[in-house]
């Protein structure tokens, strides 16, 4: 664990709170152990964490890091990232006071505080821990193909983009998974997933050389002593800023399944002006790149229906049936019950 | 440029010149501008560099650094790398005996040279330089889709697997364009490159999320000043270790065409029991790839034929173009100007 899972956090997600870019902070709130005791963001100060983001947490919005004092956080955690993950200089005199006032800090970005000369010399000084859970173990090594040998299921959840469900689908299944008796472990790729799990590495922070291998690591590290292993996926092969890292983990991670993420309301990759392609299509772009090294198939589909409502939400997920002839759901608002079914129907299956 | 190109190297082999890890001193000979004075490698001592590699180069064969000084080198260049680009505790005294008798050290490892505590001290009290060339530059970004904007004709290498001839068939393109009178740039992506080339990023050396915009900072810069760019591939994408660097690297490049590379002796992917597929497949996966973000077409077949005679060697090429239907060559053994010509008939072909 990189820090105990007690701890009580504070979210720091200035300006920020239930928008775009503060996917960290909600997926802290829906799925970490530690008790969240506030929110930081003056822009939604006041409001509940419910009416904002439809997390049931009865933390506080709060305006600043002073404000936040009042419920007792042992960490600063901080909730919001853009891309490229540096940290915006508005944030430092807060991250700073926050030390001062006795906090470690929990930090997600590509930007590493602990190798932040001024930030590192107030938390030396004042004895605070800095967590850069992005920072990658030492020593790893090119992938050698070892993740097809373990016992476990594996499971990678893929995405038609960035931010559409994949480590929510990943956290999900692996609920289901323990709550039906069977033994599963949640492999954490990314910085908000490891904040959760207390443990993974990220892998869009490893080296190119050693991102498969990081990947390889990992399951094998949790593929020998689970009858399931989920993979919480990054990125997406249709998106040109990021699709190295998405087949890099496909490659090393060799899953026996996935489980193809979209999000409804989204039309193009990323900022860009790329369409992103239909659901069959993404489907045969992934299992054909997963062939090239070991076959997986995609047995189900997990969309993000935000901004829909229940009945629009309910064709969606007719929709994506009836276009690819697999089980579709929103596991957030319907649950996922019918992916981990396919999961299971797909182990079971006769090779 | 991170070097002169008027330094006498000695390039330091020991026990692998001519054989499978010696792709950098054997590449540093037949391309780079600069000078070199002598080879080090105790197995092959007193051979000639024909003799052991077929690159005629007048550079005696050395048993070690102590017996390279008689040539006068500036330099002492690091030419073999394992899989996973570690430093062999062997290797150490060599490398301090060098500093020590007056020599800076050109590294192209993932392990770096000036982050070696007693390796950089020694060369700080020697005053000689420690030229780590795979560190890449700071600040990159995510790549944006830039890449595919310039007004260069971009040309990709692309690969069955890593050492097949990539780097060597960009050279040669750039070559070719440059005595044809056409403005054109090789474009470094990798340590031996950039060692010949005299700058560039190596792309397996960068951290995940921004391996593609290394290779778009690069087609960038060089894009808007030449007719023709030929961009240096890295990996293969059947290549379970590498793939997601080659992935990065054809999106972030976003070229125009691609030169499909395939060492002729090969079978199995890397040391991997893996069957590499036919050509004609590996074309459509590159193609399948390209099309995600920017459609790319192959328009030849570069083949490396060591190990086959002359008659061997032609009959390999005869079966890839039959096999494909586009022209193929050896660029060491046949020339390239048949590559050169379907990249220059496919600019010219109407849209």
């Amino acid at each position: 664990m990189y820090y105990s899972q007690q701890a009580r956090l504070a979210i720091y997600a200035q300006g920020e709170f239930g928008k775009g870019h503060s996917k960290t902070a909600e997926g802290v709130l829906r799925y970490a152990p530690n008790p969240v005791v506030a929110v930081i963001d003056g822009s939604e100060c006041g409001k509940t964490v419910e009416q904002v983001t439809g997390i049931p947490s009865p933390a506080p919005i709060v305006g600043s890091v002073i404000d936040c004092l009042d419920y007792r956080p042992d960490a600063l955690l901080i909730g919001t990232a853009w891309t490229g993950g540096h940290l915006p200089p508005e944030w430092r005199p807060e991250i700073i006071t926050a030390i001062k006032s006795g906090l470690d800090i929990i930090n997600g970005l590509h930007d590493f505080l602990s190798e932040d000369e001024e930030i590192a010399q107030v938390a030396a000084s004042y004895r605070r821990k800095l967590l850069d859970v992005r920072r990658p173990p030492e020593h790893l090594a090119v992938a050698s193909g070892q993740a097809a040998q373990v016992t476990a299921f594996t499971c990678l959840t893929v995405g038609s983009d960035c931010s559409v469900g994949k480590m929510t689908t990943s956290l999900e299944l692996t609920r289901l998974a323990l709550a039906r008796g069977y033994s599963a472990r949640f492999v954490a790729t990314g910085q908000t997933g490891i904040m959760i799990a207390g443990e993974g590495i990220a892998i869009d922070r490893v080296i190119g050389d050693f991102m498969a291998g990081a990947a390889e690591k990992l399951v094998v590290e949790a593929g020998f002593a689970h009858d399931f292993v989920f993979v919480e996926g990054q990125g997406s092969l249709v998106h040109p800023g990021f699709s190295g890292v998405t087949l890099a983990l496909l490659h090393g991670a060799c899953p026996k399944t996935m489980i193809l993420c979209h999000k409804v309301s989204k039309t193009c990759v990323g900022e860009s002006s790329l369409p992103i392609p239909a659901l069959p299509k993404l489907i045969s772009v992934y299992q054909g790149s997963a062939n090239l090294v070991r076959p997986a198939s995609v047995v189900g589909i997990s969309l993000n229906t935000a901004g829909l409502n229940d009945q629009q939400a309910r064709q969606a997920v007719e929709a994506a049936e009836a276009e690819t002839g697999l089980p579709a759901t929103d596991p957030l608002r319907f649950g996922a019950d019918n992916l981990f079914e396919a999961v299971l129907a797909f182990r079971e299956k006769p090779a």
